[in-house]
Parts: structure tokens; sequence; C-alpha cells
């Protein structure tokens, strides 16, 4: 992540560059692995999702009640993975969500897959909120969309 | 399978013994692995689900469709799995679903996973029937209770 | 679990019950459920054994380390499970192990799934230990069971 | 797909439109399922494998083997996964497999996942060939390039 102070007065500040990206810790246990002797690849899209899941759970959003009080869910409509590093049993991972743009019809979110400074798995992942029964598109409701342009928004500098 | 010849007259013979079991055939992937280079224990349940679903759609039951038009829902509340031999990658198993005692409030069955005559996992697993939104308990219906019945029957001798 | 306090002096006690057993928390998330809104049954064996490996790893034993080292396994040769309640998305679980026994050939676990206090499944686990390549049976390594049976000891009583 | 004779004398015919792509049916069980009714968005990526490990074998070449024989192993470098339409419990699939190009340091693959005629996912799925123990890159062995190449080529025109 370029520090903020590296960036010229001025420059258009791509928003998710200037804040650390939410984090979220996970553990490889067997179930994650193949008989490769490491992480299968698929297993990649769950912790990515666990990690948005504790994201929006961290701003606010449980998908629960999302579905129950709202009758909304998100779902993910385009995944692009680059598969770097394998991951093993027993690895400690860290999994990062950043949204890379203001959330208009779809929501856009960079996410990695890091072993301590070891960049294992990186992915775009786009999402799209949809009623619970039917999956017709709805409007990102503004209760959801405020707080992640705040996280989006530059913050001011440190001491 | 104890053969029906070997069963001394006047016996009381276990149903299910008597009819060759319902099998279906599944292939062993990398998604059923584990870094132990073999099957990953909890997905041998997953293999026994896809048989007894293969099953209940032998017997004329889809289970979307008896969610859709009857509410209701198959749930396990009990199974003991014993795990005799690994099974591999690329492996080709045989799972094979037989009920041991007529259906009442609970349906009884007995499942393998064998590869050829090698008994790799045998299982003892409890379904209940429910309401598919409450999860309270329903009694199994007729239509379903008939044919598990029926292919709990002795067979007529073949020719 | 009974209090040490309830048991007469002179009692033979199970010493799996005079002490808490080891407990560790884990979240439900999409990839844990199944269309009918709750923990798909197959996935209660993969919260038990996340737990038997933090379990292992509490008492001093990596299994990707054990599995390096001394080229040993351990494998599951027997579950039981009985599912009492459903568990749903968003759902904080607490997975608990507990030994039933000193271990000898194989070792004997309690496992249940609860949410607070109320129990969802419960499970009687036997492991093995094998050689990681052959599946050949291999005594459980002293380094090991001195531990596990320090776990089953009753513990002094507090202040 | 666009019909060998509606392309005009002459032009550049990307190969894997000239031939049906590979395809593997597969049925959706309660395990491909989340709490949201439909098929959870990392299942795809089982899905594409196992179409991809039927079609490696439909070419000669079972993975196991190319394993022990070769110490060769297949994985993943590179996906994009399009979700067009979800798919539900019961529903059968077709899923396909068309090399896009000749395979050179990799075998690039386009993948989808049908019900029908109706495209529910759309993948673009990048192999590497690496040697099993150590993942270092290794080149793909020519008697897998050649039958490959062989399912690019045009067919020759049908009677």
């Amino acid at each position: 992540m370029t520090p903020a102070a590296a960036v010229p007065h001025g420059d258009i500040i791509p928003c998710s560059m200037t804040v650390a990206p939410f984090s979220h810790r996970v553990r490889i246990y067997w179930e994650d692995t193949d008989a490769g002797g490491v992480v299968f690849y698929a297993n990649y899209l769950k912790l990515f999702e666990r990690a948005r899941t504790e994201w929006l759970r961290a701003l606010g959003f449980g998908q629960q009640r999302l579905r129950d009080d709202e009758g909304l869910m998100f779902v993910v409509t385009d995944t692009r993975v680059r598969f770097v590093q394998p991951a093993r049993l027993d690895d400690e991972l860290t999994i990062t969500v950043a949204p890379v743009a203001p959330p208009r019809a779809t929501l856009s979110l960079r996410q990695q897959a890091l072993r301590g400074d070891t960049l294992l798995a990186d992915s775009d992942i786009t999402l799209a909120c949809v009623e619970a029964g039917t999956f017709r598109p709805r409007r990102i409701p503004n209760a959801i969309v405020g707080p992640i342009i705040g996280a989006l928004a530059p913050q001011p500098p440190g001491p």
C-alpha cells in the first residue's frame, strides 16, 4: 500500500489505497486442503467470503439480519482470482477487503490472501444486491453505501 | 450381504438383506480429498447424501419438489460412520442405500461406500421429516412410506 | 458439566467431567449452510475437526509439524453425531473437545456444538494414529499421550 | 457456437469454436447449495474442476497416474468467473471445457455451466503444470499437448 505521504499534492488518489484495507485472520484446516498438499483453489473463495462477511459486520451489517429485515442479499456476479503461491495446512492467513470505488449498481472489491507479507492470492470481486426470494436486482441500501463511502474516504494524516 | 439361500426356514429375515441395496456411482475429485492424500472424512457424508437423493428420486421423489409441493424436508438426526479404508483421487466408488426397517417417525438407513468389493466406510443414518420453514417434525408422507416398504419387501424368487 | 463439588467423596469420577472441556469458537458463514437455510450436516464434522486441531495445538502439537517431523497423522476411524437443533448463518458456536479416556491404540473424544447453552450437535469421535504415507497404524507418541492424560486428570479445587 | 459453415473462406477461425466443446453432466445436491437457496459461488469452481478432470481423462490422462508416473500436477493460476443465473437443488447442469489456444507454458480453457440452453456461469481458467512436491513450473508433457492440439483442430465437414 502506498503511504499517503508518497502521493504528490493535487493528484487524484485512488481512494482504497490511502487507507489500510479491512483484514480478517483465518487458519487453514484439513477441510481447506486437497491431495496436492495445499489449499484447494475453490476454497480461497470461501476465505474471501468469510472476510467480506466480517467486513460487512464491522460496518454494522449482519447478512442474516439484512435478509430478515430488508429481504435483501448480496450475490457475487463476477470474480477474478490470480493464484500466486500455495497455502498449506496450519498456515494462518490474512484476508483483506478493500472497496475500489463508491458502490453504484454493484459493489467492486479487491481482496487478497497473504501469509505474512507474502501474497498468495489476489482477487477482484463484484457484488450485486438482490431480493432474497426472487434474485431480482435491488439498489444497495443507502445505509450500507454510506459507511462504504466513508471507508473509502482518505483519512487525515497521522501524527 | 447374506444370500437368501443361507437363511434357514422359519427365521425372521431382516428385510433389507433380502434385496440388493440401491447403489449410486460416484467419482472422487480433488475437492473430496485433503492433504493426507485421501478423501476428507466429512466428505463421505456428502457422498452418502448424494446417494440418498438419487434413491429418493428413483422412488419417485425429487426433494426440491417435495419442498415446493408439500413444504417438507428430510433432515438427518443421527449418523454413525465407521471409516475402514481410505478412498483416493480418481477412485470410482459405489455408495449403497438400504432401509433397515419400515419408516415410522424416523427413517433408518444403512449406507456403505465401496471400491469394488472393498468396504471403505459403513454407516447408520437416521432421517426425520420436518416442515421446511420451521423444522417442526412431520409424519413421513404415506406416498413415500409405501414405496420404501415396497423396497423392503422380499422379492419373489427369480427364474 | 457436573461441578466437582457435587461429586461425593470416594466416587470414581469420569475424568472428563471434572474439568471444563477445551472449547473453540467458530462463526457460521454462507459456505456452511445449505438450501434448507441451516448448516449442512456434513459441515459439523468440519467444525469438530477445526476444534480438534486447535485442541492439539493448545497441547503443543501442530499437525503439519507432526507429519513433517514424525511422519504421523491422526485419522478418524469412527464418528457418531446426534443432530439436535439446526445452526444458522451468522451464528457463533462453541465447539468443545474432551477426551473420554486415556489414549491407548485409539483416542476417544466427545465433541459438542453449542450456541450459548443450547446443544446443537453431540458427537463421539475415535481417532487413530497412522504413518502419513502408508496409513499403517502407529502408537500415539508418548509426547502426545502425556498431555492428554494430564488434561484428563482432576484439577485441584480452585480458591 | 458459430457453425463452421458461417465462417467465410480465408478467415482465421478461433479453433475452439469449430468443434463442440467437451461436456460433463453434474447434478446439484444439498452440499452445493447455501442458505440463499442456490448454488454457493465457490462451488462452481468444484463443478468446473470435475469437468476438467473428466476432459483430461477422456484425452487419456488420469491425474492420479500423472502424479504417480510423472510426478506432475496441474494447478490453476488464474480464474475469471461471471455468474449469470443461479443454479438450484436437483438441477442437472452441463459443464463444458474448451481449450482456447494451443498449450504453451500454460493451458487456457473456457468453461461454462449451463442448464439446458441457459448459461448460468462462464469462466476463463488458466492452468500450469508443476512438480507435485515442490510446485516448481514444468513443461506440459508433449503427450498431453498433442491430444489438446488435436482437440483444437478444425474437424472435417460432416456428411
